[in-house]
């Protein structure tokens, strides 16, 4: 596959020098990194062999999920939050997923309007992601993004992301720690997405705390962890905010460097992050055995010889499956 | 793998007759529809055979997909249309999904037991499902449940699930018809759901019309839909209803049926089906690879010692899945 956007702005035309994106992006270039991710996103040629290149320069950053379900707030958390990060010196990468959208491809964009002050500052870097238009892959997509800010020496990046479905906790599987963000006044079916990230949720905040209900959120919340954590060590904190007022903020900050200290000094993230490696390489491997199916079975109209015989119910699709398997496993 | 439940009040014990479960669900037999998709649930290994045994008998079933936001009223609307549907004198078979606790396993059986009514009437068939655990492979289970109420003889198929992610929009790929249940004031992120869920619907439908801002609501998806249908011949319709008190639900099987026939008229129907069945066929057969590498790379623990070298940086996860894919490809 050639490179789709050769000639256009941000890629040099025929002739002119060839950017090497992984060595500019370890030399600091945003513009590498942005390409970079252009390229993991769009599933260029190419992304496969910046992976390899900035892969030994990853894992050294602090890798931090946000999910809750859509209206938490949690955009304008994530923007309080960097804030304040980088008034204690740390840089900042933001990637934020949008999974709702995906047939129409592109990320909304709304919510990170926001955060346009954020944005002038040089030691941040945000990117909105979406699926755009290809069916799954978003965790890996989501996985080597981060890997792309790691290597280009992030201290901090934010994966945040609308926390629902299995997609999305699939996303969140990139973070060391995973904040869960829930509101008051969620509607009846608070207790199914409660049931769902409670297990996912190292620290939990509530925003719109000065809203009614949020005690009570509280208490609930309290008793599902409690009935939840009997075999824990780690007891997720509970943390009331008010992002938008800033309130609480510097109290979340502070749970989140407890839990890093705490699965920092006990193993968990090392065995976290090798749990995670592990989860990474059988992605790509089946991706990988995905793309060769498709080019062996699909690209070559194999498979419409198949699906007519299974229409026509001479046969069925896990019989064919089957001779497959027998076809292109040594 | 020999059956885990074997013994168990459900499975004859040793000496008894074995049942012959896809023959007996052909035969009508509840309890054994009931066994088949326990063992679709739970990736039994005489799944497969069932599923092959029934195939022949599928393909007569009208699958109707009802999706949308938690807390829209799915699961009463579902009830209110298959009581309609009794009415007629169809039988109805309902898969309702939850895919909102992928951890704890098991789905939140709350909701279901408003249609206890309905669970007496023998012309119905009623079952949950969570995702156990497993990871991934519920839109497949789905669709094999799905099949099984087929073949067993039903003759309208709901599959019910909280549409938000990508996950509940594969699971909808299963229906003939997809019908998106809204419900007005869904504050700041509706835009984001409705961009994500507005491309499979083919019938739209508020519910709580009775609510304040329920007009505002078709206003603004009848923009929307205007501007996303441009190219489309089918302009997806919007019916208000309340659910609960039965309003609109004659309205909403019209519009059901209409759909029905159009795409049964312009052979939209047979063409999604044959996309479903390569769909289908692609799925198992990623799913039978992926449980090929798990016996071969995994349960061998060959993954650890690379897993090891990528820790250490001595390669990395792209090098390393290249390698694979060599070792075990023809």
């Amino acid at each position: 596959m050639s490179f789709p956007l050769r000639g256009h702005a941000l890629y040099p035309a025929k002739g002119g020098a060839e950017m090497d994106i992984a060595q500019e992006l370890l030399n600091g270039s945003r513009l590498a990194l942005t390409r970079a991710i252009t390229a993991i996103e769009n599933e260029y040629d190419e992304a496969t062999d910046i992976m390899k290149k900035i892969y030994p320069h990853t894992g050294n950053a602090f890798v931090l999920g946000i999910t809750g379900p859509p209206g938490a707030g949690k955009s304008t958390l994530t923007d309080k939050l960097a804030r304040e990060y980088r008034k204690q010196g740390k840089t900042v990468g933001i990637v934020a997923i949008d999974p709702t959208s995906p047939f129409s491809g592109g990320a909304i964009l709304g919510d990170r309007i926001r955060m346009n002050g954020l944005t002038l500052d040089e030691g941040v870097f945000i990117r909105s992601m979406g699926t755009r238009g290809s069916l799954g892959g978003l965790s890996h997509k989501t996985a080597d993004a981060v890997k792309a800010m790691d290597a280009f020496g992030k201290d901090i990046i934010f994966v945040e992301t609308v926390g629902v479905g299995q997609s999305e906790v699939d996303i969140v599987k990139a973070a060391d720690t995973t904040m869960v963000v829930l509101i008051p006044g969620m509607g009846d079916d608070i207790q199914a997405i409660k049931a769902g990230i409670l297990e996912i949720g190292d620290v939990f905040t509530i925003n719109k705390a000065d809203h009614e209900g949020a005690d009570r959120l509280v208490t609930e919340l309290n008793m599902m962890l409690d009935l939840d954590g009997v075999m824990k060590d780690w007891r997720p904190p509970i943390q009331k905010v008010v992002a938008n007022q800033g309130i609480g903020i510097q109290e979340v900050i502070a749970i989140i460097d407890k839990h890093h200290s705490y699965i920092k000094g006990n193993g968990q993230l090392a065995e976290r992050r090798i749990k995670r490696t592990k989860d990474e390489m059988l992605d790509i491997l089946n991706s990988r055995i995905g793309s060769y199916i498709t080019e062996k079975i699909v690209d070559t109209g194999i498979i419409d010889d198949f699906v007519r015989d299974i229409k026509a119910r001479k046969t069925d699709p896990y019989t064919v499956a089957a001779g497959i398997m027998h076809d292109i496993l040594k």
